[in-house]
């Protein structure tokens, strides 16, 4: 095990925090409240729940006298913390709405200034540490709270409106180019974070792989890119999809991407012709950046799209090609950061030699490393500044509500 | 088939209508937001529905010109009458944060609005009787605006309190008395509705019924008759128990009535000391009047106490020997009327000779007669004024969550 | 409680026993090993519990220096009597590959043999009276293997047949005329069982009911009539569906009766063409008689029938109106007995005065009383001479794998 | 895509064919019936679809005017090959009681003696790839009988017997050494199958992988180092457990390894004493390789070990370690082949530069690849010959009932 390093500049903890507020103007204590699915959170909850981050790891530790807020949010606001102590049931956050909206937010309020406080006369090293990881952590919660908020509008028949100037860059230039392939050599290559700056225990060490020589595809898919796919009966078509991915797809009865919408009233025989988002209902577009699709889903539209090329077959690439790939910024190879979770085909696992952080904030990471796959690039949801290029994100391979979409890769002739 | 008939004087629109915004004053947007479990409803649902039924079935009909409030409402905030079209998912209402609170509260004042400018240019008998029946709706929807917020107060850790003087008479004078028995003399008796003044289809029309001789409670089961039965180990003991009850106790580990609550940090083996309540946590009393158990419960209850007491069997009553005992008024007969919804060992079923009524509302009733069990009796929770002898309230044998309570009966030696 | 009557002439108990045997005559050990669903049981279980019922109930009453069979036995092939101790839960009865087919016909002979023994030296009238009870239960078995045997080879796509002879009086010459309704006058009647000659502690006492005029339809529904219910989108059409009824089509998908096959390859646009049966699978005729609906089914189809003849409002019989019709036995009324077990609108509850009998055997019926339906009139699997007009089948409203079809009934104008 | 090599000396026929019917010998139809969960198949069912795999892709290339033996076997035998065609659904494989055992075994030696027909006559290196695919496969298969009939036994309460001498060696003499750790160095080093002889198509290709240095425990983990373990309540704490695994351990319940057993009559407050095998209900013995464990179990414990002992972090191995250890045969290494199944953190993907076999075996391992993890080393139960060091087994986390086990690993100080 290993301690937090602490790094500077660390973010600007006001920044962050308001950063936090602004995504939720405009919400009701209503939209606040509701959990949608089990995996998603309430608005109200990440609200509480990075409070309490600060609160617990930073302000129990440097505050002499310390006294929490509220005793009952101490369990009310963990997540998944066992070395704190008990946690509230994920499935049912969105039952709990007392505390209100105004209460959180004084709690929020409050430890921002005792936060303020703190910094003001100063802290530790280690406190320093604890506080930049908090403001990691917020920003984790940015794009949860945006993911969480649009599939629960999304369940709302009226098709509310999240913000309609969301993502104006959907449909990108780069994404109007012919799919390409960019080379890239194999050998020993070194990939993981070795400082400076801040970087979760998960993407350390850096250590050594063996690649082969690949080549990754120039662009992300496309809408445009998908609905060929759906058109060809590539939903319906159990020779393109894993075994686990086309049992998924009968038991749920999957047919396209999350959020695509039917036209002629959902009729079950009309086409896709819309994408909910947090611009609202929009039509499809084919230039727009292709979001929402399973690890299953992608994994299927490669090898689907190898039959029709001919070339070499297509496959997802392995988060060691992927992270050379970004460091090396190869000519050609575009959309790399900040415009889609890319699934990549690696098991989330530790790094060889890694080490999780010493103490409670060594649930962070290391407690999730099975059943779940490695997604690299950050996406439109990611709030500015939080993402770099050894930055591993994880879900499991049946996971849409994110920001998820794919490039392909193919191995060397 | 029947129709409506009008009846006067009609319950007073304004006063019920105010009735049901009392309810709610004191609960945040959070609270009436907010759907615990598919059976239960949010209370902002409750509040669009009970006026969609106006604007539906009244203003429609009545209102030259007329337009509706939102034409989604329509939809939204349609129960099950599939003669008006199309339901959103019962399950999924507390998913729809919008319209908000204040939209869905404008929705009351203007159809309020609409409904006054109608009363007072008057209507004609079969319109009235529908004001009449909407108003009795929005009765029944009172008091499942109780029972749906208590199920979601519960699944708060914090136990928060709806009104701390609520049922101030829980625990009444004569539940402190001896359990007795009163004897009902047998024959061929009527029961059902014959008027004047309003009833449901169900409780028509009055029919014949012969009954033997038996014997009813002198008052409904408390606190203290139960907790003999919990300690004697009552719910780990199959012989007590109908087969579907047993299954429904070890699927559900059910080992008390609802919202009893364990002493002792809640460790599984200390004893039962608490029960949650809209007035917050309260100390189990002898003297309170039992709710929250299902038809199994009570079922294996009377067999458990049979076994004990040594008398003749004991049973529940059916409805019609409930319902005859209520018109005759025998003496030292207590608590027949608003204590607790008394479970009948009678399935819900339509009276010989039944109809419903025509046209939409034919759905109010009629198609629920299956797979449920008639309830007697009115309880604290149920507006005042609502209730009458002949009143047939329904519900799957395992419900808990309304304000269900027990009656002993058996038969004359 | 009561104490089983002792009746003369018992059934023939060898008689009774080998008719069992009969109808396993021709199953593989396989055969007799599967469970195919929790509802219905391996028929090697019904060998072996219907023999567990004589070695319990009889042998160890009866015999001097009592040992049984196997020890084992004694918990494996109890059923549901918590009286007796310990069962083998009931979705995993067809995991029990040993003891094998061969040892448990064994324990039958083995059974069977003192059983003749117990019979020459003669026995008191209470053994004798639970021996005619074993006997009883044995034909219920009887039955049981027939529609569970059904229900498992239904499973196979080969679509196996278990006897190309069964029940070749499938469209009896009834059922080619025209449904007609035959009037029964109301008032005061008796129903229930009052001796001499066995009957189940549930038909009894017999007990008086108030009946309005009612008819009941001349013969049972057939084939044909389901099928115009079928082609006119009866299945598809909330409007003439019980709620729970058309929750229950919606969530298993139920778009016919159980056991109609489409045909064009199973396509789900083309027509129902076959049913399969114990003979294997066979064209579907419209003189057939009906068989295998829910209760929900037979309910909608009254519903849906009603609107299509516009005479009285069409319903299903209670089971006071089938009893005194079926004990009148007016002209005109055709198929009561043999041809399908009829839903009643009757929910499965206690005669008024109802006592179980004493003992273990007092579960047999009691427990069973909630949440279930009662069909009247025996249908071709139900072995001869086991009915009688007062029988009360019972089965919750979803059933279907029993041989379940519909009479009509509506009041009288 | 490649296509399947041709290997001499082919593993013979008659030998690999007679093993698997000398499994079943001793076995009734009844237990080759039955299926006791959907993850296993029936006895009957792996002698039929071994078969099945001869005749789709041996016979019905190689013999001219092949006739199938029955045409309904192609589908109730197909396992999973898309590209053959249906399949029958896989949790109702035991409910095919027809075909009987009988005719199943006609079918085996049908094929066989088209088979030896063929061998006779000689035939193409790809027919020959094929047959020794069929026979490789058919090993497999010789596995799942063994785990598969061990869990439906364990289901019954008797506690049948398969084989008293089944695994005479399980507790051998190297269980009883001090675990030890050997240190392996790190570098760039090769794993992976690179010919001569059979292989799987997921062995290959033989690639570089860069390593750390790291430690391999000496020996498999034992019952008696389990027991230490479970008496030390790590199935109660959530410290040691992935969140993943911590979730399956309190969805199912989960207190010791799949098969342990409690003395006291079951009581839950008593010891595990006993574990249930293919030789019945054996005490349980410190010495005894540990088997039957979840790759979270195998977690939890190297955790939970690390904790107490005080050294180096443990954790399992990555595949590249264990393969590169086994190849290397390090001295002080033992238990390597054929004690265990032993659980490595690597989740099962294609190795760089993989490609599926051509054609329909195409669907042997690739579409497998997601959401399961390598197990590597071979059981008692694997056939004699089968295995080899580059093998890769794989099944999800969860997975218990194959005879999986635990080798500890650390990184190098």
């Amino acid at each position: 095990m290993t301690t937090l390093a602490a790094h500077a500049p660390p973010l600007a903890y006001a920044a962050v925090r308001g950063h936090t507020l602004e995504l939720a103007r405009g919400l009701s204590e209503a939209d606040c409240q509701v959990q949608s699915m089990p995996d998603a959170s309430p608005v109200k909850w990440h609200l509480a729940h990075t409070t309490w981050f600060f609160e617990t790891f930073v302000l129990e530790a440097a505050e002499h006298g310390f006294k929490p807020f509220h005793p009952a949010f101490r369990v009310l606001f963990n997540s998944y913390y066992n070395g704190i102590g008990q946690q509230h049931p994920r499935a049912q956050r969105g039952l709990v709405t007392r505390p209100s909206l105004a209460e959180v937010l004084d709690y929020r309020r409050q430890v921002d200034e005792r936060m303020a406080a703190l910094l003001r006369r100063g802290c530790s090293a280690e406190i320093a540490a604890r506080i930049e990881l908090g403001l990691q952590h917020e920003q984790q919660h940015q794009e949860l709270i945006l993911t969480d908020l649009q599939h629960l509008l999304s369940c709302n028949p009226l098709c509310p409106v999240y913000d309609e100037a969301w993502d104006a860059a959907a449909a990108p230039a780069e994404s109007a180019e012919t799919l390409a392939f960019v080379a890239l050599p194999g050998g020993l290559v070194e990939i993981g974070h070795a400082g400076p700056g801040f970087a979760f225990d998960n993407e350390t060490p850096r250590h050594a792989v063996h690649l082969r020589p690949c080549a990754l595809a120039s662009r992300l898919l496309t809408v445009g890119d998908w609905q060929a796919f759906v058109d060809d009966g590539g939903y319906r078509q159990p020779r393109w999809w894993l075994s686990a991915g086309w049992d998924w797809l009968r038991r749920d009865g999957i047919e396209a991407p999350l959020y695509w919408r039917r036209g002629g009233g959902g009729d079950t025989s009309s086409a896709f012709t819309h994408r909910f988002g947090l611009q609202g209902l929009q039509p499809l577009r084919p230039g727009q950046t292709l979001w929402h699709v399973s690890l299953y889903e992608a994994d299927a539209y490669a090898r689907w799209r190898s039959a029709q090329a001919g070339g070499p077959p297509l496959r997802l690439p392995i988060e060691a090609e992927w992270e050379h790939a970004a460091a090396l910024a190869p000519p050609g190879l575009w959309q790399m950061a900040g415009r889609a979770w890319q699934w990549t085909a690696s098991a989330y696992a530790a790094y060889p030699g890694f080490a999780a952080w010493d103490g409670a904030v060594g649930e962070y990471n290391a407690k999730f490393m099975v059943d779940q796959y490695v997604l690299r690039g950050g996406s439109p949801a990611t709030p500015p500044g939080h993402w770099r290029t050894s930055y591993r994100n994880f879900f499991p391979a049946a996971t849409r509500w994110q920001f998820s979409g794919v490039r392909l890769a193919h191995d060397a002739a």
